[in-house]
């Protein structure tokens, strides 16, 4: 279903499917580990529904700030499997203006989740564009970088959850 | 939940839920009543399952030819309830390309049905759009005429489903 117009970043996670999923969905999970640190999410809001909102603001050194930034929609929510969330549309569905930096151009993430079997989880994350001129603004804004290390941090995150049940 | 960028158009039916949802759904119905006659509807594709494409093209007087168009994407489906569709979207939820005409702003259009009693159904489609000028837009490129004019032809062609019946 990819196509030159996506970006795919595939990572096995060492940590159990439950948690990966309750690090990805929860806000105050997620604002642990969804931004590369030393960069860190200050405010995160995630309604798991169809039409409902995500939005996160995310700081970092010199002053780097997303504000309250644009807020995205979630569009699918499969437990335990998939969350595809888009930053074309608002909640409720409302198309969105298109902003500065990652804001300049719309995607569309599809994040899937398997069990992998030996309490690993096999994460999936898709970004679909509208065109390869966004893919490519996309990977130079360091997608792959990024993506990965949060994968890392979401690993990582997830695993601590197990240790504090 | 609608607000100054929004378009309403709100009408009783005088045609039973079913059927109008049927003509509403199916692509060879939709086909029949869609498009503000002398326009006409000669391609429909709709996949009534959220990611799925909606794609018409229309055509009429003077060569008017909307090409095979910008597919958008269904969002929500509820039988005889609700059906949602974007042009921000094309199917996959993959960001679309603005074209021209109607094509040039993406708007998500939120189309609801509920028993009015007596065999007749409410009627409601809001046209969401991501700000003033973009509603400005599609109010001057005629919504309410075209969109009132389709819903009369919507009735006429649910209402001949059940002499056909």
């Amino acid at each position: 279903m990819t196509n030159e117009t996506d970006l795919v970043l595939e990572r096995t996670l060492d940590a159990p499917i439950d948690l990966v999923w309750m690090a990805y969905t929860d806000p105050e999970h997620l604002k642990q580990w969804f931004a590369p640190k030393p960069y860190q999410i200050t405010e995160c809001q995630l309604d798991l529904t169809p039409g409902g909102i995500f939005r996160i603001r995310m700081v970092g050194p010199d002053g780097f700030d997303t504000g309250h930034g644009t807020p995205g929609c979630v569009l699918e929510v499969e437990d335990q499997r998939k969350l595809t969330w888009t930053s074309a549309l608002g909640p409720g569905y409302r198309p969105n203006e298109m902003g500065e930096g990652c804001e300049s151009f719309p995607f569309t993430a599809i994040v899937t989740f398997e069990d992998a079997g030996n309490g690993k989880t096999a994460y999936r994350a898709v970004a679909i564009h509208k065109d390869i001129a966004d893919k490519e603004a996309h990977e130079k804004m360091g997608f792959h970088d990024g993506w990965g290390t949060v994968a890392s941090q979401l690993e990582e995150h997830a695993r601590s959850l197990a240790v504090r049940a």
